[in-house]
């Protein structure tokens, strides 16, 4: 049995440097669309990779240098392999008026770093990287392989991952891999969830007049607004759950097993999501092992942004021309996001709305391991061991990572593993990081190591 | 009987010169909250009244100074007075990439003045002013005393307008008053309409968690633009007539006389509308004299904007915190723009989004003259004179100006007169006016100054 008091001895006292070091890496500006961001995140990463001791390759794809690089980093020896899954792409920073300090100025207050990126993912990323770090510091030679795959385009559906890796032959065999991060709950309890959601985005657009006329004319033009908003209330119930037929395409039914996972989740998991968004009752008043339940088998039908005619203070007197909303459907094993996209065409054409365009922007699939693998033991006990708390198992995150693409080929078992918070703010103004919880996810990936290497 | 044919030399000799003063004007941008553009347009409106011989009055409110400036303008002489109500502030001018030519850089195309304001109301204003000059040039004294009422407030519901008339007693003391403009379709036939319909304008506010959230949360968490959808989708029926509760309320039946106004409508006005803004279908199928009726008698319920969350290229994967609509309902006689607020307020409590704030912003009465009222036979004669063309009688634009604040206490007789052209995208990107139906607006209203007279 490794004594990893000096490893722990050894985060701590790197934590102030590293700390720096994460900000350094949040400063890039790596959203989508912004060249510059994203190539200085990409390099920014494999420099770091290079300077752990990792056999860095930068993979691009053949005469399509405007795809996002995957930075893919080798370390360590031994029978078994296992892979982290990353991304230095961040989801947009906008609305910028509602953080307390810039995005891309790292602050750290009250304990925390804030920037866009602090947690998702660069914040989830490097205590990765530590956690390798201070076990050949500490330690010694690495029990196992360690791959990292560090991608440019994991918050706008992965779409060039799978052609990236087919630029490597091999790079998926792998004994296991880890999701992007993982949290711990605001009790302080390590989650560990067993696999990721899939999801399909679409836009709706809705074109009635040629022009955007002046709003008298509303009594006999046919009004976009008025059409997608009708065609919108078709997909849902009065309590907000989707009806769209065909949203539930393609689902397995759940096991026993999983909804055992699911039915020993602790209640106050709903509480907490009641506090954190400050609501009093969930959709259609869903409580306790039903939400649960929903929370990991129950597609989406989320509107992300909806806009038409004009927007902000003040006012026009207009009838829009136009009207736009694009969802994102966050779908399960072993729907077809494709399929999501047909069975949106043909509500609206039945319903009368065949006029509203149908664009499907991107579509992944969902990927859960087994409810009985081995590896999600082995993170429940390292991540328990740091955080001196019981853990939660969940069947599934609610979100979407690319692991169908990593792993779906070969069935590799998959979990979450680190120490991101519920209140981190993922995706919104003032995302931040605990640097308390990002010590000990590396702390706690470094014992993961040594399990992952005697499962084999 | 006077001779009009020195006054037509006079106005065809000055449109070149006339057209370069009206494009001064359009550069200032006179819109809401453009402190500095609304000042420039008053002085300059002020100024121009001052230099045709008008006694110019600025009237403030006091202590108000953020409210902008009524310019009044008294000319002329007689025992009648008509007053023409106009205004300086424009609509906004984005979406500002659909323009060809920068809104506040007046060019002139193919016989057209492109501008914001170009026909709203800066355009339709101007004509009255040359119109005075040229009958002052080339007839003599005027037959009556003409008052310019020039306020800048139109486009957002003359909010201030009744209070800045209450600071001079006996303003509102006229014999006819002219509405800010009058058009004539795409057939050339000058359109006379006897009044205008009020508005109320309703911001609806949709919060259902403390900020955006991930959008796998979409699982359980209550979704602002979702519930809003269904909200706006309860106030329609599937034709996308508006079906909200107590719309009605108010509404005085119309006349026979009304009725016999609007069934002798030529239907080719509904065919050019169709053909305008390039729909095969008006709302409901409505054709013919029902389509008149509609554009007549039947209150909007306009969504002028629609937003929530994540707007624009790309996508971020949230569920919105909220979703907002701004919404402009165009009334008639008597009904009360208060109490279609409280109307909104009710039903949405009543079905169940009570969660749905709901915020009255402006509104204003709608204002009909008498159906045979003889000021309407005296703007179709100089209007089928100089356009040689029979007029189309409206009993009221299916538009809105401050016609009930200025002639409502007395019951001043209105109408629209003008050279307004049906594709002129007031409101609109590509604002314009044709330069030769404003040569023959200023005509058209120097006859009529002798019609007015002549009815007392």
């Amino acid at each position: 049995m490794t004594d990893f008091a000096a490893l722990d001895r050894y985060v701590d006292e790197r934590m102030p440097a590293w700390t720096d070091e994460l900000a350094e890496f949040c400063r890039f500006r790596s959203e989508q669309g912004d060249v510059e961001g994203l190539r200085g995140a990409a390099d920014w990463i494999a420099s770091r990779l290079r300077r752990l001791g990792a056999t860095v390759d930068v993979v691009e794809l053949p005469g399509r240098p405007e795809v996002p690089r995957l930075v893919v980093g080798d370390i360590g020896d031994g029978p078994r392999t296992l892979t982290a899954v990353q991304h230095y792409d961040v989801q947009p920073s906008v609305p910028l008026d509602l953080w307390t300090t810039p995005p891309y100025e790292p602050t750290v207050r009250d304990g925390r770093l804030y920037a866009r990126g602090a947690t998702d993912n660069k914040g989830e990323l490097m205590p990765r990287i530590w956690a390798v770090e201070a076990y050949l510091a500490t330690i010694g030679p690495l029990p196992c392989r360690v791959r990292f795959l560090v991608e440019g385009e994991e918050e706008y559906g992965s779409e060039h991952l799978d052609e990236l890796l087919d630029q490597r032959p091999g790079i998926r065999k792998v004994d296991g891999a880890l999701i992007e991060g993982g949290g711990v709950d605001l009790s302080g309890r390590p989650e560990i969830l067993g696999g990721v959601r899939g999801m399909a985005v679409i836009e709706l657009v809705c074109r009635t007049i040629a022009y955007d006329a002046h709003s008298s004319a509303a009594t006999v033009l046919p009004s976009a607004p008025v059409r997608l908003a009708q065609a919108l209330a078709s997909m849902y119930d009065a309590d907000g759950f989707p009806t769209l037929p065909g949203i539930d395409a393609g689902i397995v039914p759940p096991t026993p097993a999983q909804l055992a996972i699911c039915d020993a989740v602790p209640l106050d998991a709903v509480e907490e999501i009641r506090q954190e968004y400050g609501v009093s009752r969930l959709l259609g008043g869903l409580d306790g092992t039903d939400a649960i339940r929903a929370m990991t088998f129950a597609p989406t039908l989320n509107i992300q942004g909806l806009w038409s005619g004009f927007i902000g203070p003040g006012d026009k007197t207009i009838t829009p021309a136009e009207a736009h909303a694009r969802l994102d459907i966050r779908i399960v094993p072993d729907q077809d996001p494709a399929a999501i996209v047909t069975a949106m065409k043909a509500h609206l054409a039945t319903g009368g709305f065949d006029d509203i365009e149908v664009i499907g922007e991107q579509g992944e699939r969902a990927y859960w391991s087994k409810a009985d693998d081995p590896i999600l033991d082995a993170a429940a006990r390292v991540s328990e061991a740091v955080f001196e708390s019981p853990s939660v198992r969940y069947v599934s995150m609610p979100g979407t990572a690319p692991m169908w693409q990593v792993c779906g080929r070969d069935a590799v078992p998959t979990t979450t593993l680190g120490g991101g918070s519920a209140d981190c703010r993922a995706h919104a103004p003032n995302e931040n990081v605990r640097i308390d919880y990002a010590a000990k996810a590396a702390q706690l990936t470094a014992r993961f190591l040594d399990e992952f290497a005697r499962l084999g």
